[in-house]
């Protein structure tokens, strides 16, 4: 509903948080701190100068560095004025930049000089689109980011107007992963994080006194979605560049961090950062991990934020959370502002135990694909979202998520899912890591090839491995080819590369003429 | 939104748990259990039934009766075709009833023959309104409500035709508590029910897990959005006709409840009756309230469900529970849904410490009341909806409810509380307690005259009322006139009767001419 009467707005939370919470810190970057009144007023002074930039409603602002709270505000802004905000993906190459400027048009760029500079400054120069506005975050003075805010009106117009912003309309556009070809930019509306936020609250029991540390990068969902959770229920958010543990332990211990997510590796490299104790973060509630982890931070039981989800339904959507009772599945039960459906490839629905496609609908699902109508139409029919994921429910009514669609084999009517054979495969004694494929048959459609990584000093022929295979699964699921490698090629984010696998050792024919991607 | 793709809706919440808790129980009455598979095809039987009784969008459906689980099905029926759903407030004359019959003018009432049926009976004759179809809830066979629902076709429309409700429509109607006058009819959405119940999730940490005891009323709107709220979150509903302490107690051992709203009467009358332990009642998680109850449940620390609010916004919008820190209120700070205003006569919003209106804007707030343009239009203006209660904001945020506007006094320019200058009598020693009204006065507009019930053989002159609150609050506050009585009328509720107190001493000319109620 639009009516101001019913609505529920990011600026409207802002609004809101700026009288029931005047003395909060609503954000902290570096020796910036802002309280939420602060905060209001910055994303009201944004909001105007990006509309004296030209930005209007459907436009888009692009930010094109690490973590700061600009993302935070530039946000906030866009939502106000129905544009559309996009945090780039800093770790890109200037030529993965130059595509998503090229794909975006942006009207409006800021940018961070300082570690990326370089970077971006190429990809500008490379990118065909070059009717931007550039500013810098980190300059000084005259051109600057903070010159720029400054320089807008400092009048909320939506309130003298007695209007307010569309929550129906994408705010946040975020590209995401490439299996193969271009990525693609997923619209999400203000509604689409208002829903998730409440699931957040509840899920990992978010409060104003939660003073959330964003050091995951906020151009991936599962960082954003916390920080926006933690802004709607009137916390603090702050801010570090990138993930780096001796800026993590800082931070937590000056800003008293209630929750960070780390991964092992970096909680053990704190754990030895900190043994003489100088950083104070029993502020901390934290999974257990180790007895000297444990000993550090307070010890929580765990509210997992794991489950089903992607990019283009705000995150998850199935929790390991909801997971009550007896859970058959990894990855939880449906949560509350979403349905989920398993459909098969005439998009029937699936009982129990059959696997098929993961469909979703609810309010978190994304408004679409900027400029995709395509994929669109295919991804997003009869009220539902394809997620390109496989999966199925359990007769608990749980959901397991079996693997991506593109990766499915076809072995004549006989679907085989990849993750199953890898994980028959790995156990094996002798086999580090594995990839399965599938290869064009003549007679079978496909043929089941394995790719196989073995550990040091150990050894095994191809026909041992098949005879492991034949004897723990389905015969027909086995591989009938095995290429032996060194290294298994691996995505930036260190899952297998299934491109290269495919590329490198002939996969093709996969069902329905997909490829791997969207 | 409308779209289906983005849609979340009780029928759809239905259906996702049909799937996602295939096993769960999510409705007991009496002999009656129903699993979420079951519930989910009665609600659909029951809404065709309805559907071929003539019911369509917009029409009414009466339920006179106690609290059962018809209530739950039928409300969760008419969201589906769009109808709206009044549980009656079965305490009421068969005149009170009558009124609402023509209020309504219900297609369907359903009706409950024992210990009320004489009164419902009496209403039905007394009524203007005479063209609903009755059904008994608890006749026997041919006519009765089970015989109703079973000739409701089995087959799912909304799924058949690709469609799914407009969860902007409102599905229940709740007479609210008449001060003077007649009662009105809130309308309240799906999506107004859906937002609060997920504030509700949170703050009760609702899960699948919990069993909730519906012991309240469920014509008001305090025990009706907890149920809500269990089932959103796919937990179980346990229903009791009414408050009995006997009947809880036995409902909590049998049925492993885990949550109830008791209040401290019925704790105790509890304790009484379980001295010899037959009933294990520790399933049920409960504030702590004395060293006996709480060895007999397990206790938990407070989360509480006060706050303020109103039938009219679905329930508190302001609540205890999000009033961390130094947090000045009794009442607590706004939620996680809503936007809180405190405006002036002139519709100004007022700045910390001034007392003015408080004004709610949100998805929980009603659709109007039924058949009340006027009122409507009074009371939903600019965006906001005006709740007729006084409040502030405290200087931390937070918000203090005042009292009710009916209830403000006017001298010449200063504006009087009563609930303030009774606060100020009740601490005299000999006041047992009081009511406040203006009486109209040529020169001052109005004058303040308080009602005294004096404690059993305790003695106060007028004179030295008036110099008590002379002497303890500001001068223009203090009464003028002070009348003896030996018990002050009292509402059903136990509220002070202020319309009692108008008519029979003189009260009138309140601002804005107000009359006590809407």
């Amino acid at each position: 509903m639009s009516d101001a009467l019913h609505s529920l707005t990011l600026d409207g939370l802002l609004e809101e948080h700026r009288r029931s919470h005047p003395d909060r810190i609503a954000a902290v970057f570096e020796h910036r701190v802002f309280t939420y009144p602060q905060l209001a007023d910055r994303v009201i002074q944004l909001s105007n100068a990006l509309s004296a930039s030209g930005v209007g409603a459907g436009d888009r602002v692009l930010w094109m560095g690490q973590n700061t709270h600009v993302i935070f505000e530039a946000l906030l802004a866009c939502a106000r004025i129905g544009a559309m905000f996009c945090p780039l993906n800093w770790r890109q190459t200037a030529g993965e930049m130059a595509f998503v400027i090229d794909d975006l048009e942006p009207r409006v760029v800021v940018w961070q000089q300082q570690e990326i500079g370089s970077v971006v400054l190429a990809a500008k120069a490379q990118a065909q689109w070059q009717s931007a506005q550039w500013i810098a975050f980190d300059a000084e003075g005259s051109g600057s980011y903070e010159d720029y805010l400054s320089h807008g009106a400092k009048l909320d117009p939506l309130a003298a107007e007695g209007r307010i912003s569309d929550a129906s309309l994408p705010c946040l556009l975020m590209y995401t992963a490439a299996f193969s070809g271009r990525p693609n930019g997923a619209l999400l509306s203000q509604t689409a994080f208002l829903w998730q936020n409440l699931s957040l609250i509840d899920i990992q029991a978010l409060s104003s006194q939660t003073v959330f540390l964003n050091s995951g990068p906020l151009f991936h969902i599962g960082t954003l979605m916390v920080s926006m959770a933690t802004f709607h229920v009137g916390g603090t958010n702050v801010f570090i560049r990138r993930t780096d543990p001796e800026a993590i332990a800082q931070h937590i211990h000056n800003h008293r961090c209630t929750l960070a997510f780390l991964v092992g590796k970096t909680q053990h490299e704190i754990v030895e950062i900190n043994r003489d104790g100088r950083y104070d973060l029993k502020c901390l509630r934290s999974p257990c991990l180790s007895p000297e982890w444990d000993a550090m931070v307070t010890p929580t039981s765990e509210r997992s934020l794991f489950g089903f989800g992607q990019t283009e339904v705000c995150g998850p959507v199935v929790w390991q959370y909801y997971g009550w009772g007896q859970c058959l599945s990894r990855n939880g039960r449906t949560g509350t502002v979403a349905q989920v459906r398993v459909f098969d490839a005439d998009d029937k629905e699936l009982g129990p135990g059959e696997v098929g496609e993961l469909a979703v609908r609810g309010p978190t699902v994304m408004s679409g694909y900027w400029r995709r109508p395509e994929i669109n139409a295919r991804r997003q029919r009869g009220g539902w979202h394809y997620t390109n994921d496989l999966g199925k429910r359990e007769v608990d009514g749980s959901i397991s998520f079996v693997g991506p669609k593109t990766q499915m084999i076809k072995s004549m009517a006989e679907n085989i899912y990849p993750a199953e054979v890898e994980g028959c495969l790995r156990q094996h004694p002798a086999v580090a890591d594995c990839g399965i494929i599938g290869v064009p048959d003549d007679k079978w459609v496909q043929s089941v090839k394995a790719i196989v990584q073995l550990k040091p000093d150990a050894q095994a022929t191809a026909a041992e491995l098949i005879e492991h295979c034949r004897a723990n699964i389905a015969s027909y699921k086995k591989p009938r080819h095995i290429e032996f490698v060194t290294n298994l090629p691996r995505t930036p984010s260190g899952m297998i590369d299934y491109a290269a696998l495919d590329q490198r050792f002939g996969g093709g024919n996969y069902p329905g003429g997909m490829t791997r991607g969207a």
